[in-house]
């Protein structure tokens, strides 16, 4: 059973936010990077290239956190923990132009006007909520 | 030995920039909090109170990541993977008040005005760096 996105921060979810994603590294100290996400009602979307170190720690420790903070009120935030339970090239590109478009307004073109590059093929990560934390 | 921090990204710790901090929770997940923070040129400065998550994270498993992303440049960000070498009470009222001067231009009074709660006492953490990484 996955958590439920609390209607009253949805908002920050569906918004042009820039969400913080923690990941395990091998040694157990914690990896945060900025990324681009959206939601599909079922899972939180993320995409990443297979090059790139969270690639690595989602594939081998799934668990991550996401955490997006309202820019008109750094009280108010979503935190959510949950299990990456899909990793698939299919639709790669066209996640990262959806996203491209939410979060600049521009598609990147990948996947539509140019093919994806080879090396770092975009991926689609599928998070699943199980535990949702929220303030403000 | 502790990691510097770059010049070029100095401006995100030194800044009134949300920083995420993620600590490990008791079950291996990742617990990821907006904090306030400010550096004294040796360690990362954050506050809390000893009834949170977040300071039983710190004090069982003091090795913690914090990243800043630029509010003006979502493709600039600061992550620091450090460890928290200081847990103390001294100072926590007026360390309190001077985040709350650089995030909010207004003291919080702990400790100065008001003498702190005795339930949620304000604590200073000192986080060492000990890894640093960076981009834009």
């Amino acid at each position: 059973m996955g958590a439920n996105i609390p209607d009253s921060h949805r908002d920050l979810l569906d918004g042009a936010i820039i969400a913080a994603l923690a990941t395990l590294m091998p040694d157990g100290q914690i990896q945060v990077t900025p990324v681009w996400c959206n939601y599909d009602g079922a899972y939180v979307i993320v995409n990443a290239t297979a090059d790139r170190q969270k690639h690595k720690n989602m594939v081998e420790r799934p668990h991550v956190t996401l955490m997006m903070v309202d820019p008109q009120n750094p009280f108010r935030y979503l935190e959510i923990r949950g299990v990456v339970e899909v990793i698939t090239a299919e639709g790669g590109g066209e996640s990262m132009n959806e996203l491209s478009l939410l979060y600049t307004g521009k598609p990147k073109r990948y996947g539509i006007e140019a093919p994806p590059r080879e090396v770092s093929e975009r991926l689609v990560y599928k998070i699943k909520p199980l535990h949702v934390n929220f303030s403000g």
